[in-house]
């Protein structure tokens, strides 16, 4: 029988990649790279309010899922790069469209969340 | 000068909504409601590992978002439907093709995971 991937099954690996996909600096790295090639450096320039640390872990593991590439260049200074493969662009493009679509509707988003105010949410039953 | 969402910028309510939609549980359960109305115990046993805590505290950020409808039908039991709202399906999709393309990708990415074994990661640079 065939193993087919389901990420509601909380035994199947994609679930774990989804989280390094959608974690909340991995998802930003993944859009950020797809602006092209960029060194750590203007990578944590170009994502606000993200730590070194928490960067590297973030680039560290989607490396380790094959969704990006790093460079070490042995020029002087060595500098390294970091890139998405082939893959890591089209999991990239899929997070970007999540993430555009919600930058589109953010306005209606907001408006609900003001007028609910902080009402008490009601139990689950 | 208009205010233009961006995800990348730290200030942006969109990243807000982009974690609750991309958080553990967050992410499955709007993959779950695609199916259509559920009851809460009905998305619980759909969601594997999900405890009763966290999907009640997923449920409540998308439903404040906007995302997730929450219904309470006054009958004799008395129960609570969850469905997507429009913009919740139209996110959804979204994370569900994401989701499938991790899925899709799966054996690549597990491969190159074993590939690598559990050798050191080089540092940032």
């Amino acid at each position: 029988m065939e193993f087919k991937p389901d990420v509601l099954n909380e035994k199947c690996g994609s679930r774990q990649v989804l989280g390094h996909c959608t974690s909340r600096w991995g998802s930003l790295v993944l859009i950020a790279l797809l602006d092209g090639t960029m060194r750590f450096s203007a990578l944590r320039r170009r994502i606000g309010g993200v730590s070194e640390r928490m960067l590297t872990q973030s680039l560290r593991l989607l490396e380790e899922d094959g969704l990006v590439q790093r460079t070490a260049h042995q020029v002087v200074p060595p500098h390294v790069d970091y890139d998405l493969t082939p893959m890591g662009r089209e999991v990239a493009h899929h997070v970007l469209a999540l993430a555009q679509c919600i930058e589109g509707n953010l306005a209606a988003i907001m408006h609900r969340q003001t007028s609910r105010g902080a009402g008490a949410a009601a139990p689950p039953a």
